[in-house]
């Protein structure tokens, strides 16, 4: 099975550490291939670099189609540009923040997110609502973490978002702690350990589910919201997508 | 990886159904075993079944529990006793309407269910609000086919089951169609031809599910509603349950 | 009118304790009569515990029914297994959480719940989302006192509670205050004192509101949900239930 | 027990139909008197009328609290100036929309409206939602029968509502039926009978449940929304209300 | 463009300041005239205020209608009597509440409310569910400050609603700030400069909004909830309505 | 003022009607300018479409910011980007469906959405969650009338439109309709007058709103999700953005 996990963000060193995570996950029958856009952001912290990541992570999940993906991960927890991958995609497409949300509801009556940045939480929260998973978390909250501080090693990244996890414990009745970013993915089991509760990296979560989704041979409608884009004119630099 | 399937009913034929079932999405690596209750009913029809299923379904978790399984299927569509299950084990458990609920989120915007017979409706609406997803849920519809018909060669039963997935495209715009019993097992495929459409099969469904969550190393969290049981007192025919 | 209470626990000092509750508010006109089933746990915590209460409980149901019984209280405040009783029944069937959740809400805006484990949160706050009043409740409550000690003298369960009312009164702007557990009936009265807000304990709200449903010559709608349970066989230790 | 019924709209003949219901059932240990407004209009068909019905109504509510009454029912099915009845009542109010919706949802999954005009679906609707009993609700539906059209010998008024109560049960799943006007108290028995299901008057649930209430001593909370009017100044036709 | 304000409480120097507020917002081609009810309280605090300031407001609607206004704005932030008046009405009618709450909207993601008694946050809260915006309104929160209060040169309103704000901000993860009463119409830019967000009046946000859909000429929808009254008779001091 | 319409498609007969719409509203004080991106497609029909419309789009708003725009208007149903605007600008930004709906839920108690295709129809009801308003919305249906379509003189689109309204007034019970795409603004009057009820266009209803919100001097909440971006790297064909 081969299985395309793109990051929607431009920073090399996450990318890598998202397929390793990946790869970790996957098994010797899998093979997984990570991509990263030619243009865009070098990290998705709020809703203007989405909009700026989605372009050229579509043309990632054309080109891992071409290539015989059997799914596509996206990697960026605000599940960004989900939906218009849908319509791309004939194979299965899974957001690692939507991956981790469903793993979650599996093990646990509610679970809280700790994510990067307060200006994320509202991303997240109509996420969830728009999944029905609303009701299933107890709290998003934020580490005040930015992303790319997650990538550097003297940052206290790490201690903060354990101090957040105590924090929903203390205060949200949570069952279970769900990582809000793509960067978070090498740190789950080493939190879970020390909080003695269920901590889900999406990263991870994704690759897993995609696996079944996979295995059971489900490929995305192409009735409804995710049909088929159709042909039209395309202007500019993305002159190339008429059709 | 040992998975344990567990049919809440007492037929025996059934059992095997589900059991070829998950076999045959679980590949190689898993071993399954599936059992079924000592005591209870033939066929899981509405609130009263379910009663008198439950009891018999724990202790066929608690063996598998002894026995080493990395995770627990609930092979009846309504997920009887599913809360109960997850006090008892630590392995996850996966019910098989719960997992088509998860998986037909993940590739379509909504889905509608087909089930046997209008008194397990509300009970499957009662668990769609109750996981989250009813927002993602376009109707949930019976075929007006009891659950033993399934299992009987002369039956409509499939007939009944395909005009029932045409109301629902033409009346729902849903996406996709769940299958709401575990005796459907063996017409999604067939119809998912039929009708041009994904069509998710529970028990299929359930397999992959857990094998996602068991290859996470992922366990019930046992904080909050999950809890290990209290050690208590129990009478008569549960008297061996005392601790 | 002759009125059923079922305790679904085994402890028969709780059963008494329940008994002389209902027959406080019944009146002279209305005869109670109490039961708890033969088999099952000594007290309902969890999920687990509800699951092995519920057959013998079903069985006094039917029994009381064959008596002539004009309605049935579930003494739980989990309301264990009504949807199954409701099954059962052509009298009309009430719990002590619902009677509850139902009464306070014609006397106030919204409510808190005050239960005994923090385990039994979670089923509190699936049922209110199931009956609906959810959006009545403004939070449940444990004051982390197992249900046995309400049974002990000595026990310093009636203090807890009452911090934890008071904690309710100043955090979640409720009006009113519910009492989580059948064995806190005897507690309503001094503590709406104490407190200055209407306290409702479930027992006897739900005899008040079973006397006005059988008043009324209501019963359990045989159609849908509650349809009478279709005759199967049943195996083992219920195989007396094959119909 | 002294109850006091008060139907807010100043049709005479109403008023005595509704207090024949009430006194059919609330057995010989309850005095019941009846009450309407000396201003407003004849019949409570949307908005605009209620707004008019709500002083006068609000005024036998005083009187009534003065004369020692043990509860009051509102009975128009829009639950007019319920909750400004209970910030002037000590004394448990209930409206015969909320009543009928409460017992409704003891006896049935759920249940349909049918109500006289369709201007009155948006008020029964929002009442519904406030409550927190949408949920219970499979829909609303209008016979359009003038409320005065129930008083009118002649009318086919019962043969409009007997049609749509036909219609419900094909179309809304429903499994109980909610008359939705005091003026249809003398309907329910014969309509039950009819259709086969239960259908709830709401004169007489309120009657019921208000007795219930009183038994159990609650009374309205004066914490939060219904406290006791702030004192001040009023003017013209109301200045009698000045304290 | 002539606009009607109605204060509904009977305080002349709330019905000037808040006539004020209107004028200052609303430009020179719009003409605005304000009107307060010959009968009714002094200021509206909770529901039995709000009953008898209905009525004389919508004298004050219908005057205006005949007098040709183009739309009518309900200057009581609970948005009192907001329904029935636009069945009088075939201008528009916006309630200040709700405007409010829609302009919020268009600028934050969440909102947070600071009204004057604790008794009015249940109305809000019932407004905003109605509404639908429940979603968007972060905490209703009350300063206790008494309405007439904020008409008092000496009192410390300003300064508690200003600590109700800050509380707001540091709790609720609020992006803007709706005041909930219309005599605070003159804090709202002092406020916003103050705690560095936007800070909504609902005053000018009616007479904005207003100016609006009066420009989009468009009127009440008369389909429906709002159709015209259905003419009929009215007793004692509402005879004048007959129709 | 100055008022910034941005087409999110590239076609400019579109933007030229959507232009001449907004300015037959906007009166002599306010001057509007229509921009359309550089790059992007020819019309907006679905998910696909949307993402490569937002980059471009997001680069008018910026010069329109930097030109001295008093706000925007986002003149595609879907509000395609709408969050990242307002990440991008201070002034404030309001889409044409959001625009619609605001202004329906103040003449109508419920409306119905009236749009081009299908696939449409999601992205929409999401919106309305979002938004809060799904409750308000009875339901969004589509014409299956493709965007451009509405451009071409000789098309059936405004009898299909007009038939999707008819069916709209007879099933869904709704008050008014909402026009669900820029390409309609110059149907709404004249299908008003043909179904006799308040029909309402996106264009002219978000210059309206946008004028109120800009008159009442205020801006977007720059606490929260619509924060002022990070600044970060950006590459590739969005390098420019790096700051």
């Amino acid at each position: 099975m081969l299985l395309h996990v793109v990051n929607p963000n431009t920073t090399a060193s996450m990318t890598e550490k998202i397929a390793s995570a990946a790869r970790a996950i996957a098994g010797s029958e899998t093979e997984i291939f990570a991509t990263q856009p030619m243009s865009g952001p070098a990290s998705i912290e709020g809703y203007f670099d989405e909009a700026f990541a989605v372009p050229g992570m579509l043309q990632r999940v054309s080109e891992a189609e071409a290539r015989g993906a059997s799914g596509h991960i996206i990697a960026c927890f605000d599940d960004t540009g989900l939906d218009a991958a849908r319509c791309v995609a004939r194979a299965p497409v899974v957001g690692i923040g939507e991956a981790a949300f469903h793993i979650a509801s599996l093990i646990a009556g509610r679970f809280s997110v700790v994510t990067t940045l307060g200006r994320s939480i509202p991303i997240i929260e109509h996420n969830l609502v728009r999944y029905g998973l609303a009701s299933r978390c107890a709290g998003v909250r934020a580490a005040e973490v930015p992303v790319l501080d997650l990538e550097k090693p003297g940052s206290n990244a790490r201690e903060r978002i354990s101090q957040e996890i105590e924090r929903a414990k203390s205060s949200d009745a949570c069952e279970a702690i769900v990582l809000g970013c793509a960067g978070m993915a090498d740190l789950a089991a080493e939190l879970a350990k020390l909080h003695g509760l269920p901590v889900i990296d999406g990263v991870s979560a994704a690759v897993a589910l995609l696996q079944s989704v996979a295995r059971l041979g489900l490929t995305t409608s192409k009735i409804g919201g995710y049909a088929q884009p159709r042909p039209k004119a395309f202007t500019g630099m993305f002159a190339h997508l008429s059709g």
